[in-house]
């Protein structure tokens, strides 16, 4: 049994029905029927107006969104934990064409507005320094942390005040919903998110990320870096078509709430072995090298996450049942 | 019926198949089994030893291929109705961060020695401009022109002797070597192509094609690129899987000569009104706006290519028995 | 004696004074005293307010000029002989991050609304392609033809109709205005001018520019990216210094009416050898190889410019007494 | 009495003599007699070959050297209050097309062996990290500390190991050579330095810096880098002439020399006040709020850095007599 990471899970059989169901001629990139009711969607499930673009990739969605929120010349405050600055090979700086990221530390991978304000207060208001236009955080961290409304607002209140974009990058929004139990607009625009990177491949679908704009008036230039950065796909309306289906009822929702009751699972049984609370679909555990050989010599894998730490990340498709074995093993260690 | 554009096509069913089977767990981007096998694959089909890499763009094909051949402060010399230089929205610019296209002639999309040479002639080889370092062909062009072994070669043999990369836009690679009936080695690297984008979207596949390189130290510094460009994707499986599916067998050639062969039974049709030869998927015939309002009446979709002008696009998946309503329509002009 | 480039001869000896006048301690980068007097220097000289920045280079003004008119995906339109196209080694590219240029004809390298159309009509309005943002003319040309504040400002209504910025470069600004005998408004910002390179090295000056914002709203952000191409640089006062030099009374226009002299006195004997009219500083002659031959044998150098072509140009600092013999071997061809 | 900084003070008198001899006619950009003099003299400089470039601008010559060493998608480990990161908004960033910073640790912004290491193993080696490529270090640092030779070599010899460039940032390199007393050699090739940057204009120099490549292999692209950036000034002689006038002889040893001995005579009568021990001509003291002031009502002006230290940079015009009052005023604290 594998808990490695939600992003090499199998996809959800909704997403081949509604992408056997797009597979007929229609117009190429993203003038099709499905692209087209993207917007409309989105807007719905946000309950304000939005500009929604697939991507193909969280990478895309979050790179595409920082250009759009800051020019080269500026800087980016995020936490120096998180995937943009850690794991993307430098994606940012390609995509702004060169603007800096601004490391800011908090707990659990989490930023206040405490820690954003450090960096800023740091910061020299002169030519001589790339000067802050934006802050990015996650939800969920790469901890498995979930900001709450009220956490995003206090930094959407700091970012207005400082006349800075807020991004949100959502490789997990739908865990962080489904952990939240609010309504996605409760922790996005109305707690002053600007553009949200809101994922489904971690979550089910094979390749496509919705980017949101909340301020609309920024998504008609992401148009021609979307094409200038070779991500307007031919055949876009298969990309569409998955979050349609993804976004049709609940589905989404209720994939994560899957993946995060698992997880819930395994926190139960791992107690005081918590490195972080479990708040989605990650749990991080303390063991010794012996423990975790012992997890692994029963048949789970999983990442080390430094020495002593173990990274176990639950998927849309792991059922309870299947989780049970490795919730008793930890409990056994 | 549609005669729009081949990458708006349906996507073959094998290709569904294909991902079907690709949908379980395995590992994240392109450490899964089918990524692991393209370059034995693609070695195998090209009869050498090759880098291949998937990539869900030909635009992201062709624009990393130019970054791997071409720094900021150079120049490629390619074809003034190039689909680098009219159609991906400056992605060779973006990509090379900088590096300029300058622009040769010739008929029917096709480059020449000759006409590539009067570019590089026409070039200072001081500090103040950009210094060639490399050509980009498509081969078949825009125009649905197919370029022989041997007019590769000629080419390849002046960017040898001025020192220049070749790279081969292949976005329909495969109607070229159905038309030309060659292996796919001699219009290449036997012919003296570093780099080529190999198409399969065109030709019934969904979202994958191959960036292949026949100088394979190039290989290495392009993951980075490909990675840091947002295009390597988390399930990348599903792409591997469709380029698999495709060169399984001769399913790529099978696809491109039924296209071809229905642009042939057009181009039959069109006599005197042909633009260009037909020699791939392509035909371009001329016709008063009368004339394509006539077509247009009886139920035929195409693109006006300027004025007194139609392109007729003949897909994969589209019939004989389809096509013939259209040559008789034509023909009947 | 050499007509080789304007942008070789020596240094005015006012510019040497005021340099020398400006070594005592100061504050460092555009914080000292000269500096500070830019922008109400040549607010005064164009009768309007603007904001001016020294900078060390004419492909420095041209291209911060650039970047701050037209994003990374948009293209510029330019006369396929300006020096931005042919003599900066895709510094434009650098410095907005691969926007093209597009390019456009005109006699004598002057553009005109029709050929600036023609290029304009051409670009499709999708994604595919770059959205031109800007036009940049070059006053005087590369060919030594002037701009009139009609034909300047017939460009600026077509620029402003299309909603696109008009970038001037003037790297021969000096000898344009000498030439035309108007205020240096009428030929700019009065015609549509947004931007402008002032050119004053070519003039007389040792190593500085004024780069002109008439949109003074432009300047902020390119104070950032001044800073951030190393144009910064510490002691910017000897910069100013050189720049209100020039622009004390009329130095600047006394000089290049001085060059502009000059030329008309070779464009009188060379008659029926003119290729371009004489307008500014420039002499383009038609001359077989033996006939260069024969004015080099007497001493005289310049440019072959083609077969059968030379340039001859004139600096601030050549006497009517010292070009008389050039005129005379011409005449006497 | 300013102590603000190096880099506004005023220009030796040699530089003027050297430009005024350097104001005749000659071949533009580079191709003067002075330019073409710069290989051979730093050659001599450095008892070994190199090829030696002027820039208008000590970031220039970092960022211009950085992208030589660095790809886009790479990374340069540097001190975390360097120069490069904190003072050039961006421009290694811009330069090297988004290559990322990787900040390391070391008191007196010296980095060591041990602090580069540390960040050298916590980089993963896979492509979702930009890779180390080159490490920059500053010689004599942002706080007046000194790199000896072995200290340099330490580094030099892990960079050869971990297949890494060395960069070095000389922007006060003359200081740092006077302080140590050894060969320019020995600090740099000798000790597996790859590139420097020959800070002049601190050091009494008007705008001219020189980049050294002791790899000499990188200098023929970074010709091309250098007119790209709009760094190859018209009238490059008046460049090379400071170049070759300041080191002629030994006048930039002996102007570092005296600018050193003006900071040691304030280092001896600071005594515990000295935050970093004084090895160049930079000297920071701790002082209350209310000492600072004090001093300033004495007519000294300095920086204040950060709360409870002040920063006093000597320049090579002050004359120890000119230091002596503030050596005892800080005395008399």
């Amino acid at each position: 049994m594998r808990f490695f990471s939600d992003n090499a899970a199998p996809v959800h059989p909704a997403i081949f029905t509604a992408m056997a169901d797009a597979n007929v001629l229609d117009t190429a990139y993203d003038g099709d029927r499905w692209s087209k009711q993207l917007d409309a969607r989105f807007s719905e499930l946000f309950e304000t107006e939005v500009r929604a673009l697939w991507v193909p990739s969280g990478t895309a969605a979050n790179c595409l969104a920082l250009a759009a929120l800051c020019p080269p010349h500026g800087s980016i405050v995020c936490h120096r934990e998180s995937h943009i600055q850690n794991d993307e090979c430098g994606a940012p700086e390609f995509y702004t064409h060169g603007a800096k990221l601004f490391l800011a530390d908090g707990e659990g991978a989490k930023l206040t507005p405490e820690t954003i304000g450090a960096v800023l207060d740091a910061t020299r208001y002169d030519v001589h320094q790339t000067q802050p236009h934006a802050i990015s955080i996650t939800n969920a961290t790469e901890y498995g942390r979930v900001y709450s409304p009220a956490e995003v607002a206090a930094i959407g209140d700091l970012a207005k005040a400082r006349k800075l974009a807020l991004h949100m990058d959502g490789a997990r929004f739908a865990n962080a919903v489904a952990s939240l139990g609010c309504s996605p607009a409760d922790v996005t625009w109305r707690a002053g998110v600007t553009a949200l990177s809101f994922g489904f491949i971690k979550n089910g679908g094979m390749n496509a990320e919705a980017l949101i704009f909340f301020d609309t008036a920024l998504a008609d230039a992401t148009l021609y870096r979307r094409k200038r950065a070779g991500m307007l796909l031919c055949k876009g309306r298969f990309l569409a078509a998955q979050l349609l289906a993804m976004t049709e009822g609940d589905l989404w929702l209720d994939l994560a709430r899957n993946a995060n009751a698992g997880a819930a699972l395994l926190a139960q049984a791992a107690g005081d072995r918590l490195v972080h609370p479990v708040e989605a679909n990650e749990v991080f555990i303390r063991v010794s090298a012996a423990e975790a050989a012992s997890l692994r010599a029963l048949g789970f894998d999983f990442y080390d996450w430094g020495p002593g730490e173990a990274r176990l990340v639950i998927s849309w498709n792991q059922d309870p049942a299947d989780i049970r074995p490795l919730a008793d093993a930890i409990a056994a260690l």
